[in-house]
């Protein structure tokens, strides 16, 4: 069988794309080709990238066309895991020039190294045994500096609304005043309590944080404390972090990304990484359960086309692993739902924070406003409609509107 | 005592920038702040972000002011590591439309928590027994593929021109043809052969690879084969993983960081971090001995500026840390030495590929072009008058020019 190859994705710039990518090819990998004698370079062949096209996009004004061209690189190149990817297809190469890194197609031999989730879509459904609908997940107002006990009081008003997930903020490192196992503990008998009223289970996410060689350790702390979930700031800690968390058997709950740190890559035109694939390809590969990511809605927010990509590579059949959960978030109120189901569809987590606290009823009205907006979405109810049985979501419409 | 703070800059645009530092400063720290009763603001008060100070630079055609902005955040506020620290200061913020992080000012109770570098320019200089010029590094023409004889080959012919270091591709990850334990006990030998010849030591560093939870692991597998140093891809992995590597004790050789990965976030104006801070600063926090980075010569080369800050940050006393050898690559080739001295002084390491393979006279009289240069240039001399006494040296101006 030949060997399977990586093919990398970039937009840049030059007189000559084509010219570029066969540079590119080789100073990735073998680092130089034509001075090299013949049976070197037969030696080296097996290594060596190759430049498998160049699609022109535009001509500046300095000459050089700016475009996208593909180079595809030997599997055997690679370790498999991500900081040798990376290093391998972007490493010196993000720091020459205008380019930026666009997509990677990954092949099986690859990706079946890989964790992938550990639960996906369909795991995460199964711990909440919701599968009709979007799931439903709320934010704390704030965590840092607060007393224990308000943050008892914040999660049980929360829990006791009907959402599904709630989690830590992603800046909750210094948490002293509620420290990680005591919280997860207070949590999990307050998520207990609210169950026997409600008849429905939650899942608390806490903020995993630690020195990065003791994270599975901490994680594992957490689990035996009673955490049903976790969340993770893959980016500031890196993408081999959660590869090794989602790898480790006795990790066994689901794992939710925050994208911290992201805007410090995608949003330039002409440098970083896209963040279809920042986002979405890679963490899916290293293992999130769940995927938070800017939503296209509000003032500042990501490109539709690009949260759509995005979403796309979290459940698309490209990668032969589970499904990661796409949770689109900021900005987030009850009248947004349609539009959130008409994009994201059935498979995604509607996420809340300002749309829950905001409510002028309080968490626990801010959530039963998204339990009904939510339900009304599946039946294919009117918003305006449902607000008729549903004081909350009535509230909700009248302070936020009805759609964007 | 009053709790010292970390202060932050970032570039941002805004209709008024005290009021973005403002939202920046709640946002990220207690979330809310007006609408908190003054019990609650009482309490938090310790928590809160302060807007520090804005500093327009220039009017947009769209009416907003771009400019600086200072905020500073209580030391309490976060976990003394990098992950937090990012989280905190740049996390969502990021992503939250045209904002760079520019430099962080990090108070001495922070710091003191931080390994920084455990040998640091002096103690790099200790074991080599250089004190009065200069540090030359010279990179494998290429490691991946090649038979491991090769690469004997081309270490000995390095180490036998007079170079200090000789250092790993930073894409060598798969190295089955040489792997990791076995090529450093081999190039230890080589290393030591030649300097029973030329009374010179060499230290090589080998990249290093493998899980970020097994790294320290690895590393000292690494030493207890020989490895007298050791390259690290620092941010593909994370800044925690070299944190984690600097503080361990056992870990007891110099540690190199690779910029690989650096141009995903620095170059834009409008987005990410900025060379000096990603590079500079944070890199000699968590404990680089030696940071390569894109020198200002050459195509593409770095801002000469910003090349200068961030050389700055390695040896300024604004860090309580040992000092990190600035170590400008790319582009090096010896009649720029004089500008390199000029530019960085007597504390670098002048680093170079090609500079060294493509002497017509081969990797030994590239790395002996070097020595001649560099002993020129601490003395003095005009490299055109050090070239009488050397050939090498000679060759060498005669193939890349005398200056830029």
């Amino acid at each position: 069988m030949a060997e399977q190859r990586i093919e990398v994705t970039y937009l840049t710039q030059a007189k000559d794309l084509q010219k570029k990518a066969e540079a590119i090819a080789v100073g990735m990998t073998v680092g130089s080709w034509t001075d090299l004698p013949a049976a070197k370079q037969a030696e080296l062949q097996p290594y060596l990238g190759e430049a498998v096209g160049a699609n022109p996009l535009e001509t500046l004004e300095n000459g050089e066309i700016r475009g996208t061209i593909t180079v595809s690189y030997p599997v055997r190149n690679f370790t498999k895991d991500v900081p040798s990817l990376l290093t391998g297809v972007f490493g010196k190469l993000s720091m020459d020039g205008k380019i930026k890194l666009v997509d990677i197609k990954l092949p099986e031999q690859f990706v079946s190294a890989f964790p992938g989730p550990k639960f996906g879509i369909e795991g995460v459904r199964e711990r909440l045994g919701v599968h009709d609908r979007p799931l439903l997940m709320s934010i704390f107002k704030s965590c840092l500096g607060l007393p224990f006990d308000d943050l008892k009081t914040q999660f049980r008003a929360q829990a006791m609304g009907g959402v599904d997930l709630v989690k830590d903020d992603e800046i909750f490192f210094a948490d002293e005043r509620a420290p990680f196992l005591e919280r997860i503990k207070a949590f999990r008998q307050i998520a207990a309590e609210v169950e026997q009223q409600t008849g429905k289970p939650v899942l608390y996410a806490p903020n995993l944080t630690g020195p990065v060689d003791r994270l599975n350790d901490r994680a594992k702390q957490a689990i035996e404390a009673g955490a049903p979930c976790l969340l993770f700031n893959v980016l500031p800690y890196g993408y081999d972090a959660l590869h090794r968390l989602a790898a480790d058997p006795d990790i066994t709950v689901p794992i939710m990304a925050h994208p911290a740190l992201a805007g410090a890559y995608y949003p330039s035109a002409d440098y970083g990484i896209t963040v279809s694939l920042l986002l979405g390809k890679l963490l899916r590969l290293v293992g999130a359960d769940l995927v938070l990511f800017p939503s296209p809605y509000g003032n500042v927010a990501l490109d539709k086309d690009e949260a759509l990509a995005l979403a796309g590579h979290l459940v698309s059949p490209e990668l032969a692993l589970k499904k990661s959960f796409p949770v689109p978030s900021a900005g987030i109120h009850p009248g947004l739902v349609p539009q959130l189901f008409k994009d994201f569809g059935m498979d995604q987590v509607v996420n809340a924070g300002g749309g829950i606290h905001g409510h002028p009823g309080g968490a626990t009205a801010g959530a039963q406003a998204f339990v009904a907006a939510i339900r009304a979405v599946v039946n294919g109810q009117e918003l305006q409609e449902a607000a008729e049985q549903s004081e909350p979501l009535k509230t909700a419409l009248a302070k936020w509107g009805n759609g964007r």
